[in-house]
């Protein structure tokens, strides 16, 4: 068999520079037909068909979607969307698709970086993350007809009609509350951001829940609002051991906010994290882990599906998260009457 | 002040679509003479300047460089190069470039997927990463001078000319088996990867250089290569204490193994890691920390140097690491008649 035919070998039988073959494949219309048609010859005879560009032939696509990269905080829960950002190149590259990354400091730069990218290449739709109260780039892209999907829900925006997919972050917090209760805990305190963040509110919510579920009040000393940091975890604890009826345990918002809090209270507190990050699975600590490659391969079906068929019906999925637990809420049993009931590495919600 | 002029009301004005305007920028050969001049008088009179297309409009260049997303192999040293790639876009968003993103299983695939690249899309350049013996990459390219530079220098193939950067691994792990000797230890074992890698090889080299420096010979025991895993790491530490005449500091070539590491020997090795990950900031781990953003901004600066003038002069630069010192060689004193002497959080090498 002979050696595959590369963008090289067809233009040495063309007689052609490698850019014209570019530009028979990509701009058809810039080539004299005489020359496109020996180019066209020549990848018929050598059988040249790198996946992307003969599909992009067929379908007159770009072949080409834009994410924002967001900014690289140096935190241990930023690794999050960089493992989406994985997740979702290894599955456009399995769809012909690539990924073109842009950088913007808020939304109104997003959405000018949007105008920009769609004056200076074709592209074929765009995913969106980290999406909010109030997010104008919805509408923005929705008004012009550009496809997108987005990870995260349309918080608070009910009529923003668009195809989305995000994570049950209630359920999260919810299994991470219920397994501290499976313990034995019952003073159960919940350190989060302050109120207004969806995520973050959404989180809280499933600690309240299951405590109602597990008939036991919420104690608002209990519901601690900081800064997304590992210091402001570490102090916050550290006050609601000084309580002068302290908790056995604690639901956290983030791993950052965790860690700080085991920092200082190993021993004391029974603590959960959330976004399972490396820094959790070094140290041992229980976390919401977060299903990322499926919420990337979804968020790409949806956006392709939106490209294939512009009126297509939109997709919603809310996926489940999963608890991996380990020895931070393991160690630690807040009644010694109660056996431990549940130290299998990972279980289901 | 008139509203930013767009794409959409760049449309209107001409009387065009989107795509129409978008056409008249990228492939002007394809729009009427009269269409385009209709579409250019309205660019000029609303004033409508997205940087990077009136660049792309001047320079007849794609303004895209292609990066290869390294697997996310889920650990704890694989964030160096996400870290990498995020200083990559915000620097190439400051040079009005993009960065489209693509993977590879190995080296045939990653030169495959240069051919498809370069076929279905123009791409300015590209920035290589993990440069390794017999390397075919960088071969492939400069054979087609295609513009490209590395992160990472041209391993055992010293005749391979092109520009790339790097970071001196030999001068971190002397840095740390420096420091290690400043506070008094003269048993210091190596741990790092079976000998054939480059970067393995040069970080071990270091800590050689360091003990001979010291007037102490290198005791082959102490020497240990093993697989980059966090077991692996703790396996070997466990091995080494149960020597007869056991080490009293370990340096490792990633945080993984010294985590691993520290995780058996708190107490009784004085333990350093590399690359400073978010881990090691968190549990207190004294490690190497390469400068990845002013490599990001070096390896862009070589690759657009070369784009602007094909001949110019290849660049090469290797930058120095810094040691981030932290409790795990600070809390254990090898010999405790020598005073603490260095407990600076960051020091230059």
């Amino acid at each position: 068999m002979a050696a595959r035919a590369t963008l090289d070998s067809v233009a040495l039988l063309a007689s052609v520079s490698r850019q014209t073959v570019s530009n028979v494949i990509n701009s058809p219309g810039i080539v004299s037909p005489s020359t496109a048609e020996r180019v066209r010859q020549a990848i018929a005879e050598l059988g040249y068909r790198p996946s992307r560009a003969a599909r992009q032939l067929r379908t007159r696509r770009s072949m080409m979607l834009a994410l924002r990269l967001e900014p690289d905080r140096g935190g241990i829960n930023g690794s999050v969307l960089d493992r989406f950002l994985h997740a979702v190149v290894d599955g456009a590259q399995q769809a012909s698709y690539r990924v073109v990354l842009y950088t913007a400091a808020d939304d109104a730069e997003e959405v000018a970086a949007y105008d920009d990218l769609l004056a200076a290449s074709d592209l074929d739709g765009f995913l969106l993350t980290s999406t909010h109260h109030g997010d104008p780039r919805t509408a923005w892209l929705a008004e012009r007809q550009i496809p997108f999907s987005t990870f995260g829900r349309p918080w608070g925006a009910i009529e923003q009609q668009h195809s989305w997919v995000d994570v049950d972050g209630a359920a999260g917090s919810r299994a991470a509350a219920s397994h501290l209760l499976e313990h034995g805990h019952r003073r159960i305190a919940f350190l989060g951001w302050p109120a207004g963040s969806g995520i973050g509110d959404d989180r809280r919510s499933g600690w309240r829940q299951a405590l109602r579920e597990a008939g036991l009040q919420v104690d608002p000393a209990l519901d601690v609002r900081v800064a997304d940091e590992l210091a402001a975890g570490r102090d916050a604890a550290t006050a609601l051991l000084d309580l002068p009826d302290p908790p056995t345990a604690l639901v956290c918002a983030s791993d950052s906010l965790a860690l700080g809090a085991v920092s200082v209270s190993r021993g004391r507190l029974a603590v959960t994290g959330y976004d399972d990050t490396p820094v959790a699975r070094a140290v041992g600590l229980t976390s919401v882990s977060q299903p990322l490659v499926a919420a990337a391969e979804e968020c790409l079906r949806q956006v392709l599906d939106v490209i294939a068929s512009p009126h297509a019906r939109l997709h919603t999925a809310l996926l489940q998260p999963t608890l991996s637990v380990r020895s931070s809420t393991t160690d630690l049993i807040a009644f010694p009457h109660r056996p431990l009931t549940d130290t299998a590495p990972r279980r289901r919600l």
